[in-house]
């Protein structure tokens, strides 16, 4: 799988992608990653990506110019036509799901804006919008980060393990289990009985139950795609009943 | 303000809080950042932070001891306890509001776990446990870095211009209206004629009901919190039965 990044930062990547297990799939052609530098597709002497908006206000708007013509150049370039993608407020959130769609796409452009934003007819150029949560960053270069390492370590051989992204949150709709390592007491905490019983079908039951408390507890909004029983829909309202809010782990 | 990272690849953090507007308010001591590696506070040869789970299944996790001795050796050092954070999709969600809240915190400790994630007896050092999305990461060193980012650019003085970062997505509980900025038509897409008016009145009347409009089609969730008068809810109806859905954008 191939990443692209269309950037006036191209140069904040690579330390994290060359770095563990993003930097091991990098060397093992798992996946391969290049930066841009969105002013390569500037004409004038300041290589400028920026103006002021139309209609007044603070800060700086990415030019389209620029945007498109490197979007049109990159896109002409290599074997496949990438996906690109925006990221942006506006745009379907970023989730498991879609990393999971866009772990199965060959090339992705990922066009990370700065200042105040890009102006808008830039959109037109995107195949995917996407918003990595309802907050505010300086620029895309991070969200680009998220969404390749959400993807990077779905791909097959990228994890050491192959099964570690199998049995994990949101993999079945449900946050996962609680897991506990030794030592079997800790600071008066202990570890529950099941788990050190060597049971695998009591282990198994005892996980899928706290797996479904857990979320009907935090997260009740993903239990509609979980696939539960009768007797599991029972389970979750009462544990919903007895559980906290959703930061009342702290 | 101060952050702190607890992490077994404290490398990963100064690439991206050097560069661009994080490395101007880092070196303006706008914010502070230190990273901790934590196998300081293991004990054996290997200096061991990860163990197998109990009760089987694939992949490692935190041991709790080190993460336990390292947080309370670091809320013991300085003059202000840490406000200590962990990341986890069983978290409450990191929004906008959570960032200006955590911004007015003079110490924030983020401990970023690795592997399957961390025995469940360390949560019980946590102050928040936060999630960044419904999606899997490698490890918590993004995280932390999408939530100090999204921090550092509310701290007065850190954006260049005092005013970019109020008018904006979530600030009034809305999404950003469009912008655009020269030149005034671009590939047959013309900027709307209103903006190129100079009438400040017109302009921000357009902008509000842009925004407004944006909202109810891509998210009419944030709605309820935006303080909309009669005339705005019926605008809003009305945009939701023309829209598309949140990707038609593209």
């Amino acid at each position: 799988m191939r990443f692209e990044a269309l950037s006036v930062f191209p140069e904040v990547f690579d330390p994290y992608l060359d770095a563990s297990i993003m930097g091991r799939a990098r060397r093992a052609r798992i996946f391969s990653f290049q930066a841009h530098d969105l002013r390569d597709w500037t004409h004038d002497r300041h290589r400028t990506v920026d103006d002021a908006p139309f209609g007044g206000g603070p800060g700086m708007l990415m030019k389209p110019a620029p945007i498109f013509e490197a979007v049109e150049d990159l896109s002409a370039r290599g074997e496949a036509r990438p996906r690109v993608v925006f990221f942006s407020p506006c745009g379907r959130p970023f989730d498991q799901g879609y990393a999971a769609d866009l772990a199965r796409t060959p090339r992705v452009l990922l066009v990370c804006a700065r200042y105040e934003g890009v102006d808008e007819r830039a959109y037109s150029l995107a195949d995917d919008v996407v918003s990595l949560g309802d907050y505010v960053l300086t620029g895309g270069e991070l969200a680009a980060l998220v969404l390749i390492d959400a993807c990077v370590r779905l791909l097959p051989g990228a994890l050491g393990d192959e099964a570690s992204a199998q049995d994990e949150s949101f993999s079945a709709s449900l946050l996962e289990y609680a897991q506990y390592t030794r030592p079997a007491s800790y600071r008066g905490m202990d570890v529950p009985e099941v788990l050190l019983s060597g049971d695998h079908a009591r282990v198994d039951a005892w996980r899928r139950a706290d797996a479904l408390e857990r979320t009907a507890r935090w997260r009740p909004d993903l239990l509609d795609g979980a696939g539960l029983t009768d007797d599991e829909w029972a389970r979750a309202r009462e544990a919903r009943r007895e559980g906290g809010p959703c930061d009342g782990r702290a």
